[in-house]
């Protein structure tokens, strides 16, 4: 029983990238692996009610933690959670998926076992998780440390899943444990940062309006620091898309507000692009936050930085990683950031003279700008609900949570038990419709059985508004089986401790929120809106989408 | 708006086929396909909680109906229902997938659209289908209704999924109505079928003993009668697997029990197995239900009908369909069937004395055995639901859905959720642990938006018993979060009516079980077991489980 396995080995060094708790599901082909995660001094075992809330409760704790990683067992496991590795995909999370496996000889003999296909052919899920996967394995006795190290080392350099696959008899083998440190770090060669702050230099130096643009790629290779010592030069025009929405402080002089293409409100749009130098870091336009690509940057005065690679004018800098070219505008901003022109303030919010009666998308949104506080982790559903959050102004240290791009909805549920789960003593606000919370319940559950004190506002708006806004508003599909919200708490749990409202008037949300400030359970909030209301931005957006799907 | 389009004629050819129900999501690349859903005389929409269930309740529908559909969307709807589809794939089930997908020109363009990975290539799932569906096509406006055809017409042959991706602008293209019906039937020459029937005659003419021993795609390419017609004439010994029980009427004559090779109860395996020719209908001997591959067959006795071929002796025929061979097979069983030895029945269960006070497994499915009506429709979840149904006697055209090569937990109950739909006026009884009933239970919501009556007995025997079995009994990894369920009914429903009970004592199992001979609601009877209790059945077949994962 004391030997030390290969699962140890892996787990070593989940331990050793800062992955302190292992999501998943139990299944017959890994529990002797969670034998060995259960003796772990360190790593946690965090079961969830299905695979697909567990790869996105991994993936949420990525966002908050920097990687994550899942447990399923082989073939049913592993597919019912590859939608959510693939939105780890698409949006660069070190998801780490290891999937217990049938033992080598069956696998080799072709047998017949349950899970399978039935056809002998043991590699149909792997070649499934090629597809979405930054680095894959099958795991030997003979090859698994040095797979292993492969596959969670391209991972964290990519920031994307890596897919482990551990046939029941190899987490069980003998193995070292690891020698060495894993070497993740990337450096560029001297001739390559030099040629990019000349470059860079020959655009700012004359310049008088130079803008910047964050987005999720800086969150994800976790520039923020770098990007706000940037900015103590000079309050230049800033702004993030909604996809990486708390890369900036927004609290600090020149933030300008959520940049959405022309859909941005106010003059967000003029200050970014007509700039005569605009600084992109990790940005990717993606139709639904730039109202189907109607961002406009001229490439000649455009310094575009992305993980592995930046561009001045067109010209491409390779390899040179992001901290590496941010760490190179240092100096140039030292230099010439005092002559460029700060930003133009946004206008402070108009106050309503009096508050509307029922919850309008303004008035809670409202509501919510005034609730939020320092240090808060916002989960915000695709929907009425990541495109109402896109025109907050985020408090110092607040991160947001948001999926944009993959956009799958149901997920920032258990994105929220994940994010819950790797800080435990931050708050964490979740913020979703019906619709989609209708896809990922049971989570509920796994919040109340671990006491954590979440606070829910679930956006009761009857269906599926988003939708209902880009086509079929009055048709029977976008309709939802209607549920008892504020019972759910107590038939999802046993033991745990919650609280429960349905609130359909300001003044109502108002109160609640006053007594929410630091709440000793979890809290539910049920919020009855308008099922045609929408967020400003999304109105503009699901017009655009509509007339892409062609109307 | 009244033109003809791709999706009308995709529609024509699902109503041709017997399929009138369409289960699903929507997501907004099928939201104007959803119009001709909704606006089709005959089809209905089945709008599910989230897609894996969508799957499973078209698979559920499928086994009910010989065929199904599901609809989803792009990347996230697809990927999200895929196990489900390779759970069809796995255990032969026609399911059609029809994927709403991103406008023909966004997809060529490459653009970095929502639900894409972002990366331009727009491939990635259909390739990920190809793994677990008999034929995908990605439909053009050129070649959509031939493709259409060739994908349904090969998903019904070969009893598995089809896959069609289609793009927005593609489902509304003009299109004309079909002009010939689907051609699906194959047949195969005279000189084939008299080669085996000759074949078949040399073993069975001069036996004394011969035995029957059908599976579960006798019962995907519905023979059923077929058998039952063979059987008239003479009560040979004969049995079917746990994956294909029900495929032979268990009141007729002859019918031994169900055969788990060195697993099985009673007599089964000797009068199965040490006949002289033993005749296999639609069998695939798979780990769970042979306890470990333990089935002894000699090839030389042997007749083994599979859908496609036949051999005899080890002389393989083909192509050969099985319904052809079974009528082969008619005129000798005519002949020599009243020369066979019958089967010896098997000898009555032995009621104990007096029924223990608490619900064992045994008293459980005692009960179940007495409650059982003729034309019922049974869910059994993999688990100690499925092994533990093993040893009923179904009543006639009563029929059980298991998946027992597959085995995704939380499967049957969407699937009863499928099941009923397509047979509302038939009594469905679903057998769930609590387990796996957590990991699908939204779609319970969408049976009480239906005012479905189903009877749910939820065996609540805190955690996964099955695994306790297999590895890790007192391990906190086989617990699971503690719900309410009783009161889930009213949680999940703000309209349907429900009635429900928690009991623990074999005396009010009896009680409720007698109220429920026709309920007029859905109805959930949370039965309290003990977390160590197995079915005899599933101890033998754990205990080889764990011994081959290696202990």
């Amino acid at each position: 029983m004391s030997t030390f396995t290969v699962g140890d080995y892996l787990l070593a060094r989940l331990h050793e990238i800062g992955v302190n708790h292992l999501f998943g599901v139990p299944g017959d082909y890994n529990l002797q692996f969670l034998d060995r995660v259960i003796a772990h001094p360190v790593i946690g075992w965090v079961g969830c009610a299905n695979e697909l809330n567990a790869a996105y409760a991994a993936d949420g704790y990525a966002r908050c933690n920097g990687a994550g990683a899942l447990l399923t067992t082989f073939g049913v496991g592993e597919l019912s959670a590859i939608n959510g590795i693939a939105g780890s995909y698409a949006e660069y999370l070190p998801v780490i998926h290891i999937v217990g496996a049938p033992a080598t000889q069956a696998q080799q003999q072709g047998d017949c076992v349950h899970h399978s296909l039935g056809d002998g052919d043991f590699h149909h899920f792997i070649r499934m998780a090629e597809e979405v996967c930054a680095a894959t394995a099958q795991l030997t006795a003979d090859n698994a440390c040095a797979e292993i190290d492969r596959v969670i080392t391209s991972a964290l350099q990519a920031r994307r899943p890596g897919y482990l696959s551990l046939a029941v008899d190899v987490a069980a083998a003998a193995a070292e444990p690891p020698a060495q440190p894993l070497s993740i770090a990337q450096r560029s060669s001297t001739a390559v940062r030099k040629a990019f702050s000349a470059a860079a230099e020959r655009l700012l130096a004359p310049a008088q309006r130079v803008s910047l643009l964050a987005d999720f790629l800086a969150l994800r290779w976790q520039q923020q620091s770098a990007l706000a010592a940037l900015r103590a030069h000079g309050a230049i025009p800033c702004a993030s898309l909604l996809m990486g929405k708390g890369v900036l402080d927004e609290q600090q002089p020149g933030y300008v507000g959520t940049y959405a293409a022309e859909a941005s409100a106010g003059q967000v749009r003029e200050q970014i692009e007509q700039a005569e130098v605009a600084i992109c870091v990790g940005v990717r336009f993606t139709d639904t936050i730039t109202a189907g690509f109607t961002q406009q940057f001229v490439t000649e005065r455009l310094i575009d930085l992305q993980p592995h690679s930046a561009s001045v004018g067109g010209e491409t800098f390779a390899p040179l990683t992001m901290a590496e070219a941010i760490s190179e505008l240092q100096p140039l901003f030292e230099r010439y950031g005092p002559q460029w022109q700060p930003a133009i303030s946004p206008p402070p919010a108009a106050q309503p003279a009096e508050p509307a009666a029922i919850i309008s998308q303004h008035a809670f949104w409202q509501a919510m700008q005034d609730f939020l506080q320092p240090g808060d982790i916002i989960l915000a559903e695709q929907g009425t609900a990541a495109f109402g959050a896109a025109a907050l102004r985020l408090p110092s240290q607040a991160q947001l949570v948001v999926q944009p791009l993959w956009g799958s909805i149901g997920y920032t549920l258990p994105a929220a038990f994940g994010a819950q789960t790797a800080a435990p003593d931050r708050r964490v606000i979740l913020i979703i419709g019906d619709g989609s919370a209708q896809l990922t319940i049971q989570e509920l559950g796994s919040m109340l059985r671990d006491q954590q004190q979440l606070i829910i506002f679930l956006l009761n708006n009857e269906g599926y508004t988003v939708e209902r806004a880009i086509h079929g508003a009055t048709q029977r599909y976008n309709d939802i089986a209607q549920w008892n919200w504020t019972a759910l708490p107590q038939a999802l749990s046993l033991q745990g401790q919650a609280q429960s409202w349905r609130i359909s008037e300001t003044v109502q949300l108002q109160e609640v929120m006053a007594r929410l400030a630091r709440p000793q359970w979890l809290s539910l909030v049920e919020v009855v809106m308008q099922k045609e209301d929408l967020p400003p931005l999304l109105r503009k957006v699901t017009a655009c989408l509509n007339q892409r799907n062609g109307g």
